[in-house]
């Protein structure tokens, strides 16, 4: 299932399903017209449980195959659809740091053991097509992650990496807009209180609104069929910026699941995003930042692109 | 007001209000009966606006004064009533570190010019009266950390110190519990990354399940005539183990808006904890950590007493 937000004709958000040959259809409608109780919002659907998400499964591949009779009883959302960030309601993002090789070379660091990790405030999600703003308080050095992310289908705490696959209820597109102006102070720390406060300065520069990127769908876990066999790309301006395959993740998906369940507890429709891979603007020679007028995308095959413009300061 | 979050008799979450005289009433009725709509929990009052906590109020100064008729009309919930966490949602808790110059020096640290922040997971919330549960993978160092806390209003975003005071809501108190397992590390530390990686693991011992009691209550901000003027304790097993005071904050309160709303959108119902005072059990010599069958109380004038016992491995 390729589930989706949407912005309904009153203006709030409502859950939908991105069906092939029909497109978006509005989900609490499908399923109350073949007695399947409706979910308040994508994370919802998660969190009714692998019996419930089976249920919407099968209506859905029931719709799919018949455009007619979801355009005549009223189900598909008439285009353009605004589309809004996937999950509908504010989750939890944890977010995984250095754990692509390919990133970590870049920024001159060690390959770590274990990936650094943040948590990214839900406050700052928006959807493909919304624009990204540019703050005032740290205009010049906007940068881009793209990054591919677990959505939690089941509660998840202290799972081993060998169960962890069960509990991933699908996929989805995070794009980690980071400020670095704070950055910089990393490789200037020469003690370790300085790295300690490089590090939480750094992360300040993650928590603006509009800096959460996010979607444009939540595929479920069962279309990908591995999910460490994945071509991610962020392009801005149509410029190829990251090229990165999840094979080349420090730390795989099953050992992050298990690494950071050991500590929080990751509710349906909760995030878990990965990490990115090399070419960053901070990375490249001479760097480059985001100005207003770009427009950004990040790609993953098999989930969609998550494209957004930049405005401000 | 003195807003709370309790279990209505069929086991769901209900807001309520605390009534001097009266006890809890059940918000949504004693407003219905008053033409004023209600709200579907603590954090949705705040997020309703300023005329809407301004009906609120009048509604329960007219109650309050009249025990009989609330339990004539069946406003009041029955004792003992089951509270729970206040806000009654997943909220954005954002902490700060190192920010009462008694703690400072306990840890064997030098007061920064800004305090180190962090992120809670509001997955680990409970409410007074709920356990907390000590993780099996980190069970030796539970320790408590006593926090006064502002409770957002209205979204607040990059507001200098001068306007803070205008974004609150309330206040309220959390226990910043924390597995210091991996703290020791920080003291050990002798190089920048080293430095990082300490800290990041630390956080990691703040994000366990439980880990963040909150409540009892959200006062509402008119009711607290100087939060810089409160006595904050936290007693283990009645033992006094922290005692500060408001006036101690290495960085006050409007300034600590300003900081952190520089970079973060804070929303209504979402936290900005202040920070402990000095005493925690880390900080002792010889150290005091807690342990199945204790109980850990933080007090705050004016808001009131949050009481959790200790569970587990």
């Amino acid at each position: 299932m390729r589930l989706v937000s949407y912005m309904d004709p009153s203006g709030r958000p409502a859950p939908g399903a991105d069906l092939p040959d029909v497109g978006v259809v509005d989900l609490s409608r499908v399923l109350d017209a073949h007695g399947v109780a409706a979910p308040s919002t994508v994370a919802d659907v998660f969190r009714r449980g692998q019996d419930y998400q089976e249920s919407v499964r099968r209506v859905l591949a029931d719709v799919a195959g018949d455009d007619r009779q979801a355009e005549a009883r009223g189900w598909v959302v008439p285009p353009p659809v605004a589309l809004l960030a996937p999950l509908g309601e504010r989750v939890l993002i944890v977010a995984a740091g250095t754990n692509y090789r390919s990133h970590v070379e870049e920024m001159g660091e060690e390959p770590p053991k274990k990936p650094a990790w943040f948590i990214k405030s839900s406050n700052s999600v928006i959807g493909t097509g919304a624009p990204v703003r540019i703050p005032r308080a740290a205009p010049d050095m906007v940068d881009f992650e793209g990054e591919f992310c677990v959505v939690f289908g089941r509660t998840c705490h202290a799972v081993t990496a060998a169960d962890a696959m069960d509990y991933i209820g699908g996929y989805t597109i995070i794009n980690d807009v980071s400020a670095r102006d704070a950055f910089i102070a990393i490789g200037k720390a020469t003690t370790p209180e300085e790295g300690r406060w490089a590090w939480t300065d750094m992360l300040l520069g993650k928590q603006f609104p509009t800096f959460c990127p996010m979607g444009p769908v939540v595929v479920t876990a069962d279309e990908i069929a591995d999910p460490a066999d994945l071509t991610i790309t962020t392009t801005l301006n149509g410029r190829l910026m990251q090229k990165g395959h999840t094979s080349d993740l420090l730390v795989g998906i099953p050992q992050l699941i298990e690494q950071m369940s050991r500590y929080f507890t990751f509710e349906p429709g909760d995030v878990l995003s990965t990490g990115t891979p090399a070419g960053v603007g901070m990375g490249r020679k001479p760097p480059v930042f985001m100005r207003a007028g770009d427009e950004v995308r990040v790609a993953i095959e098999g989930i969609g692109e998550l494209v957004n413009t930049i405005t401000g300061p």
